[in-house]
């Protein structure tokens, strides 16, 4: 498991007076830091070798989230495939589960637009955050 | 079916150099203004009397989204439950479907905490914009 | 001038009922659209031969701004410098002025780190657009 | 000093490969939690008890702010006026002054739409944060 910890900022709340839907995919965003520095570009990310791309988020809203009280995402990785792999990711506030979501993120190679297989070491390092959902 | 063009900004970009995928929760939600405007509360949002409640949203990201073209989300209501209805959507640019998604949203009674059938007109006006998935 | 529409979207209001002002400062980007095409990059964003940086915003909130109505931002070039200028920006809704703020954009070279002059032929492209405030 | 620290997520960058000037407002308004927690409102941020406005924001952009180094917000009370105050905000990422603002925010009563003048315990509990510019 990765863990990391968010204060809400109150421009994260909508009229309604609760954490808008759209603030959780940046949280989850933060949550994968982890993989970007397991997967690091040759120089930078705008120098094309960076090699994982987003092909699907989802969210499974469970719970009010609110300003005022800080926000643990726990994120696992789900699923390890031959070019793709899965984050389960979990925002828990008060000791609840609030939101719970996952990526699916693919191997890519950005210049010649072709999935690649994911290496042995990355598989090895992914699956030591390994937690298989049922 | 309801539409708005997005024009993307800037800072909808990442380093890659293309539209980051947080961007698209906001773009879908505004998409949805129409509902908003189908539900009102009844004096503003922050009465306690809107009764839309997000349960799900999820995003498939098919191809990416520049910057300096016009994006078009498209919208349907592509199920209606008696409790519940979910709302496709799909961003195209350049005549491409760069990526889907769904919302699911539950009428609901924020001050009792109850999921509440949906009346036969809003069901009847959600039914105008229906195309079913297969 | 040049003059964007804006739709407000729900995520952009806050627990107060009134959008929040973070938001602004992204509507006011998406004024600058024109600016970025008047300096474009050799190939794209990504390969360092883009030619501003941001220097200084601000933002004078004179009235709330809400869901539910249209924002126009009217933009003008306020000053032209040597090696930089300034946009004014103005937010209006429901007939009112309600959010009024400028950018100070410097002229730069990403590489070498350097300011650069305006060319000729620039100063007088943005000249199109210029309102001098008192 | 209140001080917050900030970890830059992906999103927060753009295509020239550095943060947004869009992220800042953000990460300023999340400095300023402790605000919020010295004026509370009655029961909640929608109930219109909430006594704080923002009037203005300015922002100067000193530095380039990078992805993967975190980044620390100290913040002051830099005016304690009558009726509003200043926060002064300064990011720091790698022992560096990347960007510093301001925010002036007034005492204000949303329901008779009337400026407050501000009560001696609150410019008190103010006053311990104080930092005057020169």
């Amino acid at each position: 498991m990765f863990s990391v910890t968010v204060t809400p900022r109150f421009g994260d709340t909508d009229a309604l007076g609760h954490i808008n839907n759209t603030a959780l995919p940046g949280w989850f965003e933060l949550a994968r830091n982890p993989l970007f520095a397991m997967f690091p570009p040759e120089r930078d990310f705008t120098d094309g070798t960076f090699s994982l791309i987003m092909a699907h988020t989802d969210f499974d809203f469970l719970g009010e989230l609110v300003f005022g009280a800080e926000v643990e995402i726990r994120s696992w990785v789900s699923r390890i495939g031959t070019k793709s792999f899965t984050i389960l990711h979990e925002a828990w506030q008060k000791g609840e589960l609030r939101c719970r979501g996952h990526a699916v993120i693919v191997h890519y190679n950005f210049k010649t637009r072709e999935t690649l297989p994911l290496p042995e070491d990355k598989k090895a390092a992914l699956a030591r955050h390994l937690r298989r959902e049922d």
